[in-house]
């Protein structure tokens, strides 16, 4: 049975999911490629994943069975136990918790393409708008806190098998996310501040100084971030004030196609089809203050070590100025 | 110019050092093979480095020359620039501050033994020693508000060359590092609750459970941590209260020796030689509440890759126990 426990000190917690182990000499050294013939996400073999919780379906089609756009099953390796009733416990001084939470996988085409960046604007349109329908299905889960979506793209960036099926996890979680938390803390202390959202002012800011910023279409920009902690790490932003990923109008998904799209199209350019992590940052369940939160996409490169010193400090060695990546991923765009 | 930059949600600082960058595209592909020949590390190649700051030499031996036990040199590739001064400013809503900091490496041998394993207990009682006298040196430099200890082992660990010459880092910086300050943090709201140091009730529960300790001699302790980010991360304590690791009596450092290289001997046996990161967690500078600081060392083999999910939510998912993990180590330990 996965478990939460929390650190005592830092208060982080940590899922131990034994069910996934290796031996430990194993560890990190598989890397298999999964080619279409045995591909469990490729249209045709629906029977090689648990059922779907839901599907964009052609008319007539059936459940389970070819004819679908995007597809959502459960995790066959899920880190979360859905079925289980959330129980927290003391033992001393430590705390444990079950790993009860939802654990989603979206199949963001029947075709199999590794990457996003060979789907068509509108099938990343499409699987935008199911991921929205379906973070708004769990909300309903009283025990669901928080509903984080990722990516991983190539093994640098933790994803299991190489040129797999493009797919991304929807994970709802019984806390909210240390991260998550440590966003809110500084939006609502800037907030006391000025009463202004932090996150608006650096959209202002980046769209003023024009130093960062690499694509600005009617409703998003994407900018290299002044402190990012990775080279060419890039996040995307709705310039509108909107706390909650879930809630973007339909509309506006179109233009979010687009800029996700061409964004790491322009990163795979400068940087050779890297591994890469995306994660969408939306308000907690209950949103005490929509106000202060502003739900973000942040893409991070996998192309360096994280050293002893990160590890240690939790501060960021970063060779290169966002200002220079923000150049050469425009420059790649123009190409 | 190295350069600081503060992110302005999370408060993280950022270190971009732009003189370390490499082209886009050969970003973590480089693993040199350094051997004794060419390495700037041996007895005998003391022209290879900036001139020592700080060496344990044999009587009559001359500086930057041969017959030393212990040599201490300025990092050539130095993330920090030391004689700068330290500047902070505000551009919008963002701030910066000059890289101002220490930045030595720390030659733990005169032979070329890439690993710590290979030393003799008494060459690591030496060079704990000589950390304690550098880090004590570094206090007095005004600027300086922590001192952080690293090692990295292999490439995984971010270590440039494989198999090279066994050292570590001292990087003195004029902030104190986030994850001191969360530690220092959840100490003292625990010293507010309890009136009781967080790490030494940890000790005690350890000690009493016995389910994840791995060595226990008469000065330390060695642990799996309770909710460890990492399969088989270990940590190790003083089992009496001691906020600063530079304070510690030289009568300690052969106890620390001993339970520092058998400690990392079982992970070696375990996992078959794997990358990891050390790190000294001492307390700051200028300490307000010795009472509530206890430093520990981190031991964190990089075996498993880090995904969007923990780089999304700052939580870890860890497939070993640390109950399994304490049992492996204790019986490699005994074989």
């Amino acid at each position: 049975m996965p478990e939460y426990r929390k650190d005592p000190i830092t208060k982080r917690w940590v899922i131990f999911s034994t069910e996934r182990s290796e031996r430990p000499k194993d560890f990190g050294k598989v890397e298999q490629v999964i080619d279409s013939q045995e591909c469990p996400f490729c249209e045709g073999h629906e029977d090689m994943t648990p059922p779907e919780v839901y599907a964009l379906r052609d008319e007539g089609s059936q459940k389970d069975g070819p004819g679908w756009k995007v597809r959502v099953v459960p995790d066959k390796f899920s880190i979360l136990d859905e079925d289980g009733d959330l129980k927290k416990a003391g033992k001393g001084i430590y705390d444990t918790m079950s790993a009860t939470g939802l654990h989603e996988l979206v199949i963001e085409t029947p075709n199999h393409m590794g990457s996003l960046i060979n789907l068509e604007y509108h099938e990343i349109e499409t699987f935008l708008k199911v991921i929205k329908d379906r973070i708004n299905i769990k909300k309903d889960d009283y025990i669901i806190q928080y509903v984080l979506v990722v990516k991983n793209y190539g093994s640098e960036a933790g994803a299991k098998f190489k040129h797999s099926h493009s797919h991304s996890h929807i994970v709802g979680l019984p806390v909210i996310p240390k991260r998550v938390r440590e966003e809110i803390l500084g939006a609502k202390e800037y907030y006391e501040f000025r009463e202004r959202c932090v996150f608006c002012d650096i959209i202002a800011q980046e769209l003023s100084e024009n130093e960062r910023v690499i694509i600005n279409n009617e409703h998003f920009v994407s900018v290299c971030s002044y402190a990012a902690r990775f080279p060419y790490e890039t996040a995307i932003f709705p310039k509108k004030h909107m706390s909650a990923f879930e809630n973007t109008p339909d509309e506006y998904l179109s233009d979010l196609a687009h800029i996700l799209k061409d964004t790491i199209s322009a990163l795979c350019g400068v940087l050779d089809n890297p591994a890469y992590n995306i994660v969408i940052h939306t308000a907690p369940v209950n949103q005490i203050m929509p106000v202060l939160y502003h739900w973000h996409i942040e893409i991070m490169p996998r192309i360096n070590k994280v050293a002893g010193f990160e590890w240690g400090s939790g501060f960021y060695i970063n060779p290169v100025l966002p200002e220079d990546a923000a150049l050469h991923m425009k420059e790649n765009l123009r190409s």
